[in-house]
């Protein structure tokens, strides 16, 4: 006989049969409320099914195992021994809650059912063993309504008719406010909620409570596949079949008196990492009631004079609990009659900027180490320290104009201006228009995730820090404001009040993630401290940023075994990189300084040239210009590692297309219009990206290539002399075979040797290697590795060959694809490691085969992307390349990675 | 002490120290001249310098290894015993021959030198001991004309001051023909020759014949990396590693009197493989004379009446050759004095023809069996059963117009007209206008070799069947004429003369390989008999032609295990594919019947409609057309696979572009001209090949892919209720992640489903699979194999994205990297196995591990390409799908590769 399967774990009374390690079978939520009953910590009895029964769901057409049903039963009767109550009793009658969790957490996707268990006997029961029957119909009304969005769909987005009921009464009976509706009252909503459920059913609101359960349990699971669900996994790589726990639960009523309440809260503030208790509560209130924004709760802190047993009571169980997860928690808790109830504890999700001062903190507390503040980091919250802020005299002279209109709480920093938009669609439409836009909501729901990735910033009317609006715009580094109050958002009329004030959807805003302000106008933004201290070298005294910078960033380099290069095409750009950390250019792309306004004429006629005598001549002042730059990158550079790659982009791109710039060539080159739009017609490609193009032209044109390689060496002849170091690694692009490289190295040498030569200068460091940029570079990389003396991965045009697309023509597909999870992730913004990092992997493993130790780097712009960075460790290259401003995320991804081994 | 390297292999009197199996110690040649001396053939003796030598001395500077001098001191000693002479005698002196050879024959590319050992001493012990004088100066002037072409470099192609010597004194004698020049003109030619190479060097003529052997020596190994031989191993792939041997061996004269001559023969005619002995000789001459085509040789047959004990020998001698070798030999021998000698034997080139026949003769001889039968032939060479030949009714015409101009030798049978060219420039240049060519040349030289690549036929006025023309022509199965001494070239004039009639550079001609006419006037061909038979139905009664094509066709379909289908988009397409042994279609392009006169406005509108509704109904109207097709297609399948390629290509291609058709789409459309352009400009696309084409489009266009599928199943579906058989594969093109192709089996299991349904059809056999062209296909195949129900590998689009290589835009460097060896061979004309070789074995590899036996074929181009086929086999391909004329070269070839394995 098969052993019965454990699917449910039941928890209570300072017992638990999971704990914290389980999170993959419980769900975080489960697995943390097994744990905090082994804490001894204020927990109500329940269970959890786990997060396999879901699976087992989606695979046998949305039926359970077998004997889920008798796992389930007993696990009630073992959370009506604890709370001395009976699930269904007319007398005594045990409600419980229905919560999703799973592995990682999903704030607001799934659903969730509180107070089930009532029907018209056990309300009254209720009432009686609580002595409070305005709260029992209160519970009952609260169910029914959530049970029959929940479970029975009858609510939309749009309209929510149970909502509409409440408000007819509530205004019937002159209420402001839900608490102040009487039981006679409340029964008559609930009289009215059931008759709506039978005329929208055709059945009546189900009265029995297991079957309740059931139907809930099924919603549960239901919600792992909703849309907003799919959305989000997609967005944050969660995977399918994972599926989602459910946590079942005894009720404590936050709802029931005076001194009942609700709340969430932080152990240090998640805006600015701050060590204090924080948070929001609502009082005779229930959970939801406060994660939805729909009332703006008091701050945590009143509680100290409202309650001040159940405050000090939670400050102890937050040191508890920081002490025991190492980490600043994110709590629910609920307060019944003057006692604490936990109802969930979580890692709590911050701001960059908090993170890294709690990472610090919590490390000069000896709570954690410095590799563990490292592991814990998000390598993308560097960027708040890097974000620009509002220019401080432009903000004085908004200020001072009265463009201040409003202030809310603070809870993404950073500074955002753009275009007003009202919905997702709104600023859609202008960032496809090349607007920046802010997103303005009443309150954001789970359907807004999109608006809010693409806009510049949030700022909503309702709500507080632990509000969805505030929850995700941290998550997703985005300037945020939230609880507006003054602001009132006119979907009709599209726009926004302020009193009098109004202002039309389209028109621009500024919001002020730092201190909460909002302003009317675009006010522009300046660089941050970070940046002005190390890119423009202003004295900035004493600074808290600054600090935590310093301090992140010294570990981060004591950590990391890859080094960071950047991408830079001049010397202005090698010097800012440096000023970041960069230890080296990985990519300075040479026809960049082709297109210089003294340059451009030059190069066009080089390329038209009918000769090749005047094509040389015309290549001798162009060598002239390029080693000017050079000269300048190399000084700057003084012995870093600089590799400079040779020409790649196709001819083409140089060449003149509009009239005026055609007869410039014309009188250039003393030839017919004709002939120049003929050659430039010529030039012109079916597929150019797989055309002539990278050493392609260097081998039809070896003069290009002589020239480049003159001008490098002479201006590293020059920097030689001056007394400072050359480093540098000359670069041949889009090799495909060896033979390639072999003609274009061979070139190269030659000229170099012979400027060196001339020059009377015989102590160049140079080393010629490739661009790993095309699959079958990688596929015969170890034949390539005879001759390269570097690799360096172009990921960039590597995945667009290995997949076979273009970026440039993807636009008509991609978004589509990424919509619909038929591409899970978007290859150009991080390296697709099944595809392309194979092909990566091989070349590695080959060209190391060949010449161990081969230096390998990657230049692409995944190269500032953490998980390539990860992904780049593990592969153990010797460097990733990004760009400037993204060297110091890529130094603490590095520093990641190392630690994550 | 280290063993001392064998580098030098002697032969001679019946003995060797080599055998026929050590050709690439020996090269071809030598390993043959000692496998004669161990047949007891009279052989003169000699030795050969191992190929390694000729590598070392690559490796090493133009240095010999240290030992070799001495080895060949020893083995020159060796034939001064057996000859009886003393080399450097003046009394009784020793001449050598020095050839090249290399381990794979390359006729006429590498140097050779013959009467080497002569100075002023020894040619008059030449003339005491043949008791002729006139011969030994005969011998001594052609040395020194020899020595210093080949070793001293002094002619040039176009001007040969040696050869203009020579002519001024037979002018200044009135000597017609070489062999009338007296001793005393002779000396006369010496003395000038001598003079000469003194005016041009600066220094004597070498009298030493020990420099003289090393000079000769180091100019073959030179000639090695001369630009024939290079160019030579480019085209035909042989690797510049094997280096060539050098033969020595004592002379024998075929120039020593009436009694002598030189020869070259086949034991079978290598034009038609008729069984007799074939060849020409010259008489007083040297072996030269006959393979440079200067002097128009005498049949070998004429030998039975000449020199019969000669001609007797010569047969015996052969037949001993065909036994021992068991293929058809190409010899050269010298009579002298009546002696028969034999100098040279190796497999013979033959004409495709001609192979087919000898081996299948050898079969019936029980020389051979099937196997080695298929082994020994060049799948191409099935092309000259398949070729065209002249319309008789035209060549009726021709004749009886009296355009007819001339006959020559049938060296390269076929049927080619063009245009009249004198060059590879000409050649090329009206190749490259879009017309064919045929190269007339006085004769060939290995310089012309891209010409006669290039051009439809080759005729040359001199030259016999064993010319380089002839040879080379044979070789690469191209129609040739040769000796046509009617006609004259004239460069001057750009011209062909035959008698007063005048030909310019340009004007059409054709020539008959068949026959060796050669005609004015471009004459029309008609298709070969088996074409006629097997295309036509044609009842051609008995023809030798077609029964070598069936044998081997049976032959070689018996020991095939590759299927060969074919690439088919019509019905009469798979009708002439079936007709040649397709067993199946592997790929039929929908979208080529979107361009048919009555579809592409339909096609356009489609695109272009303003409306989903609008192009749904288009969309039906295309279904009904595409219907029509398929059901044509499938009832001429009757059961055999036939793979349907879903819409592949960028819908920009479809769309019109002249002002006419665009005018059209707006009529029918109604709508502005400017919303018709504009929407015509937004499908255009940067990289298109990398853009929205295959599954992209089906993605993100559902609505077309439902068309074609319902198209499909309504076709299959009425085939199968007409009581044929249906075998259907629908195939997904450029799928780069599984998920898109899950999507689209999907969509196309539901509508095939459906059609099914409503059809009332439940028979129908169908699968649905990929195209694998993509590089990230062939590394996730794996995970599409989870999916896919079968693979075909598009190895075009798999190549340019392997390649990162527009084959659109390769025009511009492609033939620069041929020509200079950076890429060894073009990738689009066969597999590239370094490269996309590999990830096809990954693809096959990882496909076959997630679906055990899962179908994979090819239908890239490269399918009917031997080599790739070869390949192919190897992966353990189950199918290869080709053009339907390419499908016999196909059966050939895979049988050939499953009797290599």
């Amino acid at each position: 006989m098969a052993e019965i399967k454990k699917l449910v774990y039941k928890f209570g009374d300072g017992k638990a049969e999971g704990d914290a390690a389980m999170r993959n079978i419980l769900g975080g939520k489960g697995a943390n409320l097994c744990e905090m009953n082994r804490l001894s910590l204020p927990v109500p009895p329940g269970f959890v099914i786990a997060a396999e029964v879901c699976v087992h769901f989606y695979q046998n057409e949305w039926t359970y195992p077998f004997n889920l049903r008798e796992q389930v039963q007993g696990s009630l009767k073992h959370i009506e021994i604890i709370a001395n109550r009976i699930f269904g009793d007319s007398q005594n009658p045990l409600l419980v809650s229905v919560r999703s969790g799973a592995r990682t957490s999903m704030p607001g996707m799934m659903d969730t059912i509180l107070n089930l268990g009532l029907n018209d006997d056990t309300v009254k029961g209720l009432a009686k063993i609580t002595g409070d029957e305005r709260f029992a119909w209160d519970s009952y009304r609260r169910f029914i309504h959530m049970y029959s969005d929940v479970v029975l769909g009858l609510t939309e987005t749009e309209t929510d008719p149970f909502a509409e009921i409440l408000d007819n009464i509530k205004k019937a009976n002159q209420r402001k406010v839900d608490f102040e509706l009487t039981s006679e009252e409340l029964k008559q909503v609930v009289q009215k909620y059931k008759e709506l459920v039978k005329q929208k059913t055709g059945k009546s609101f189900p009265d029995s409570p297991v079957e309740q359960l059931w139907g809930a349990i099924g919603a549960v699971f239901r919600s792992w596949m909703n849309d907003r669900a799919i959305e989000y996994r997609r967005m944050y790589s969660i995977p399918e079949d994972w599926g989602t726990a459910v946590n079942i639960m005894a009720m404590v009523y936050g709802n029931m008196a005076d001194n009942s309440g609700t709340g969430v809260a932080f152990t240090r503030n998640p805006a600015t990492g701050e060590n204090t208790l924080y948070g929001e509560y609502l009082m005779n209130a229930q959970g939801e009631d406060v994660v939805a924004g729909v009332r703006t709760p008091l701050p945590v802190a009143r509680l100290a004079q409202e309650m001040p047993e159940a405050y000090q009571e939670l400050n102890r169980i937050a040191k508890i609990l920081e002490l025991h997860f190492k980490d600043m928690q994110d709590v629910e808790f609920t307060i019944e009659k003057g006692k604490l109830w936990m109802l969930q504890t979580r890692n709590g999700k911050r701001t960059g900027l908090a993170a890294m001062r709690i990472a610090i903190d919590q490390v000069s507390e000896g709570l954690i180490d410095e590799a563990d503040a490292i592991r814990r980091l998000d390598p993308d919250s560097l960027n708040q320290l890097l974000q620009p802020i509002f220019d401080p005299e432009k903000l004085k002279t908004a200020i001072a104009n009265g463009l201040r209109l409003a202030g809310g709480l603070p809870a993404g920093p950073g500074a955002a201006a753009g275009k007003l938009a009202l919905s997702t669609k709104s600023v859609e439409e202008f960032v496809k228009h090349g607007h920046s836009a802010v997103l303005v909501r009443m309150e954001t729901s789970p359907d807004d995730i999109r608006g809010m990735k693409s806009s510049e910033g949030i700022l909503t009317a309702r709500g507080g820090m632990t509000s969805h609006a505030a929850l995700i715009a941290r998550q997703m580094g985005k300037v945020c404001v939230v609880g507006c109050e003054e602001i009132e958002v006119d979907l009709d009329s599209k726009s926004v009040k302020i009193g009098e004030l109004e202002i039309k959807e389209g028109e621009d805003i500024s919001i002020d993630g730092f201190t909460g302000s909002v302003f009317r106008g675009f006010i522009e933004t300046v660089p941050s401290v970070v940046i002005r201290k190390y890119l423009h070298n202003e004295n900035v005294g004493e600074n808290q940023l600054l600090q935590i910078y310093e301090k992140i960033m010294s570990w981060a380099d004591r950590f990391r075994d890859l080094r960071v290069y950047a991408n830079a095409d001049q010397s202005e750009q090698c010097e800012q990189a440096i000023a970041l950390g960069a230890e080296g250019v990985g990519l300075c792309r040479t026809e960049h300084m082709f297109f210089g306004e003294d340059r451009i004429s030059v190069v066009r006629s080089m390329i038209l040239a009918p000769t090749k005598e005047l094509r040389r001549k015309l290549l001798v002042k162009l060598a002239e210009m390029q080693r000017s730059d050079f000269t300048a990158i190399l000084k700057v550079m003084n012995g870093k590692a600089t590799t400079i790659r040779c020409i790649d982009p196709p001819l083409h791109e140089f060449l003149p297309h509009e009239a005026r710039e055609i007869e410039e060539v014309v009188k250039e080159l003393g030839l017919t219009l004709e002939t120049v739009q003929h050659q430039i017609d010529e030039y012109k490609e079916f597929n150019p990206m797989l055309g002539m193009r990278g050493c392609r032209l260097g081998i039809i044109f070896p003069e290009i290539i002589e020239m480049q390689v003159t001008a490098m060496m002479q201006a590293a002849c020059e920097v030689r002399k001056s007394g400072k170091k050359v480093n540098l690694h000359i670069m041949i692009p889009l090799v495909s075979h060896v033979f390639e490289l072999n003609a274009q190295k061979k070139l190269v040498v030659e000229t170099a040797e012979r400027v060196i030569k001339n020059a009377h200068c015989d102590e160049i460091q140079y080393t010629v290697g490739t661009m790993i940029e095309i699959p079958r570079a990688c596929i015969t990389a170890d034949a390539i590795a005879k001759t390269a003396e570097f690799f360096s991965f172009g990921t960039n045009d590597l995945t667009q060959t290995t997949y076979g697309l273009s970026r440039d023509d993807s636009g008509k597909f991609l978004p589509y694809y990424l919509d619909h999870g038929i591409f899970p992730a978007n290859p150009f913004a991080s390296i697709d490691q099944h595809g392309v990092g194979q092909l990566m992997e091989m070349a590695v493993q080959r060209g190391r085969t060949t010449r161990p130790g081969l230096e390998i780097g990657i230049c692409g712009e995944q190269g500032g992307d953490p998980n390539s960075i990860y992904f780049c460790h593990k592969l153990k290259l010797d460097y990733v390349s990004c760009s400037p401003f993204r060297v110091p995320v890529a130094r603490l991804a590095a520093a990641k990675a190392a630690l994550d081994k």
